[in-house]
C-alpha cells in the first residue's frame, strides 16, 4: 500500500534516525475525561510539547540535515505563518546554519517573536496583496540559499512522519491497534507523513484530515478526487492552516492513503482549546485543536474504537489564548 | 535506607498494582528550551496530566481501595483545597462509594465545580475561622463514615510514592540517574511518596522540597530537626501549598530522606507559569509550579546534573491563569 510513494516508511525511518538526537519523544497523552465523552479510546499526540512548540521542528530538520556540507554556508530560506518558521529557525540554529524567514505581517505576535529567537531574519509581507513564495525566490537566488518547503518536500514530509512511528510504536507496545487517526491538515504534509508510517504498521487504520470551515481544501480535493482550491474568503483563528489548495507531493500520497476530510468551525475550535485547557492541562493552539474539535463536535464516531488524535502545535498568543479559555 | 519507615517500596509496589487499571501514567515531558536555561538536563513529571489534574487521584484511590468492602456504604468525607477534593471525589465516583468534601470558602471555584462534577458532595467552610479537620470529624462521626486524610497517612503516602516510581522507571529505561528530584510540599504526602520511591532505586538522589515563601514549614523543620509551624499570615497564590505545619508520618520519613526545602515567591511563581505555558505547552497551577519556579529564581543549580522536577497539579482557574500569562 505505501510502495511506490513519494515518500515510503524507510524515508521514515532515516527521519527517525537523523532526528532521534535533536527531537522531543512527545507521549501519547490519554484523558478518562475524553473517553467518558466520545465512548472511545482517545489517544492524544501531544505535538505541543516537540522542541519549537509544533511537529513542524521534525520536518525542518530533516530537511536542513539533508542539505550538503558545501552548501550550508548560503544559509536556508523559507515561508511559513509561523510555526514552520520556528521549526526552519531552531534547525539551523542547531546545525549553525543562516535563516531567512518570510512571515505573514499578521501572523501571531508571538511566533514571529519566537523565530527571531532562534536567530533567524524575519522578512514581513501582506499575506493578501503579495505572493510568498515569489520573495522567497528571490531572497534564496540572491543569497544562493537553499528553500526549505513547508510541505511540499520529500524530506520535510519523512520528517512530520516520525510523529506517526512514535505513536505506533507506542501503540504496539502496549498491543493496541489505531482504528482512526485524526491530524490537522494545512498544505498536508504532517498527514502525508502520518499515513505512510500509520499505513506501513496499521493498514486497517482509517486515516482523516481535519481543516477549519470554509478552509477545507483537503475535504474538497478528497471528494472530487482533484487538487482543489479552498472556498474561504477572509480568516480563521486557525492561523497555521490557512494553505489554498493541498501541495502536488502531499496530494499525491493523501489521495491515496488519507480516506476523508472533516471540518470545525471557529467556534467549535475555540471549545476545544478550552477542553484542552480544563481537562487536558495542555497548551495548544487553534489550528493545533482543530482534530479534537471535529472529534468533540461529533464528525467523527469514536464509540468502541481506539482514536488517534494529532495536536500538532501548542504556539498561541497568551491574549487569544485567555480569550478562548475565558 | 528505606527500611523500618512506615511507607516501604512495597507498598509503593502494592498502590502501583492497585492504580494501573485507572491512574494515567504520566509522561516526563523533557524541554531543549529548559535545558539551556539551566545548563541541566531537566525532565518534568506532569502530574497536570494525571485523572482529576493533579497528582492527588493517586492517594485517595489507593487510599479508599483499602477499605474494607463492609465499610464502604457508609462512604468517606475528606477536607481539602480543593486537589485533594477532586482525587477523593473521582476515587469514590469509579469505586461507587460516597464522598462529603469540606472545602474552604475560598477555594477556586474551577476545584468547587469539578469537585461537585464527580458527584461528591461539598460542604463549605472560613479557612480562618473554622477547623476543618474538626468539621471532617463531626460529619464522618455522624455518617459512619471513613476520613481520607490529604497527607497524613501510609496509604496515601504510598499512592503518592508511584509518581517517583513510574518516573525511575522511565529514568533507568534511558540508562539515566537523576542527582536532584523536586517536589511541592504542602503537608508533605507527594515528597515522602516521593523519597521512598525514589532512595530505593536511586539511594544517591537528593531530594528537595519546594514551598511558597513564608509557607515554607518543611524548610524551617528540616533546618531545626522538629516538626515547625510556617510563619505565613494572609495567602498565597499557591492554594494548594498552605498547610500549616508537615504532617507527623510525612515529617518521619522526610527528616530522614529529603536534604533541605528551598521556596519561591508568589511573582516567581507566577513567572513559573507563564514560562510553562509559552515554553512547555502545558497548563500548571501556581502550586504545581512551585518547584519550577524555584529552580528558575536559580535556588537548584542544574548545572551539568539529571534533575526531574514535579509537575504537581494543573487545576486553576481560566481568570487567575489569563492575569499569570498577561
Amino acid at each position: 500500500m505505501t510502495e511506490s510513494l513519494p515518500v515510503t516508511p524507510a524515508d521514515i525511518d532515516a527521519a527517525a534516525h537523523v532526528l532521534a538526537p535533536f527531537a522531543v519523544r512527545t507521549p501519547l497523552v490519554s484523558s478518562p475525561a475524553l473517553d467518558e465523552l466520545t465512548g472511545g479510546k482517545i489517544l492524544l499526540k501531544a505535538e505541543v510539547l516537540q522542541r519549537t512548540g509544533s511537529f513542524k521542528f521534525r520536518g525542518a530538520f530533516n530537511k536542513l540535515s539533508s542539505i550538503p556540507v558545501a552548501s550550508r554556508g548560503a544559509g536556508v530560506v523559507a515561508f511559513s505563518s509561523g510555526n514552520h518558521a520556528q521549526g526552519v529557525a531552531a534547525a539551523a540554529q542547531l546545525l549553525k546554519m543562516r535563516a531567512t524567514i518570510v512571515m505573514p505581517s499578521d501572523a501571531p505576535v508571538s511566533k514571529r517573536e519566537r523565530t527571531k529567537g532562534y536567530g533567524a531574519d524575519v522578512v514581513l509581507y501582506d499575506r493578501l496583496r503579495e505572493d510568498r513564495e515569489a520573495i522567497a525566490r528571490e531572497l534564496a537566488a540572491r543569497q544562493g540559499a537553499t528553500i526549505v518547503p513547508p510541505y511540499d518536500d520529500p524530506k520535510v514530509i519523512a520528517g512530520q512522519g516520525t510523529t506517526a512511528r512514535e505513536f505506533c510504536e507506542d501503540l504496539a507496545a502496549r498491543g493496541s491497534t489505531p482504528d482512526i487517526v485524526v491530524a490537522p491538515a494545512s498544505g498536508g504534509g504532517l498527514i502525508a507523513g502520518i499515513a505512510v508510517a500509520t499505513k506501513a504498521r496499521f493498514p486497517d487504520a482509517t486515516i482523516i484530515t481535519a481543516e477549519p470551515q470554509g478552509f477545507d481544501d483537503h475535504a474538497r480535493s478528497f471528494a472530487s478526487g482533484e487538487r482543489e482550491l479552498h472556498r474561504a474568503e477572509g480568516s480563521t483563528i486557525c492561523d497555521a492552516l490557512m494553505a489554498t489548495i493541498p501541495g502536488e507531493i502531499t496530494f499525491a500520497i493523501n489521495q491515496r492513503l488519507v480516506t476523508r476530510g472533516v471540518t470545525a468551525s471557529d467556534a467549535e475550535v475555540g471549545m476545544a482549546v478550552a477542553f484542552v485547557f480544563r481537562e487536558l492541562k495542555l497548551v495548544v493552539e487553534p489550528g493545533g485543536a482543530v482534530a479534537l474539535a471535529a472529534l468533540l463536535a461529533g464528525r467523527i464516531d469514536a464509540r468502541g474504537k481506539t482514536v488517534v488524535i494529532v495536536l500538532s502545535g501548542g504556539n498561541v498568543d497568551a491574549d487569544m489564548f485567555s480569550r478562548l479559555i475565558g
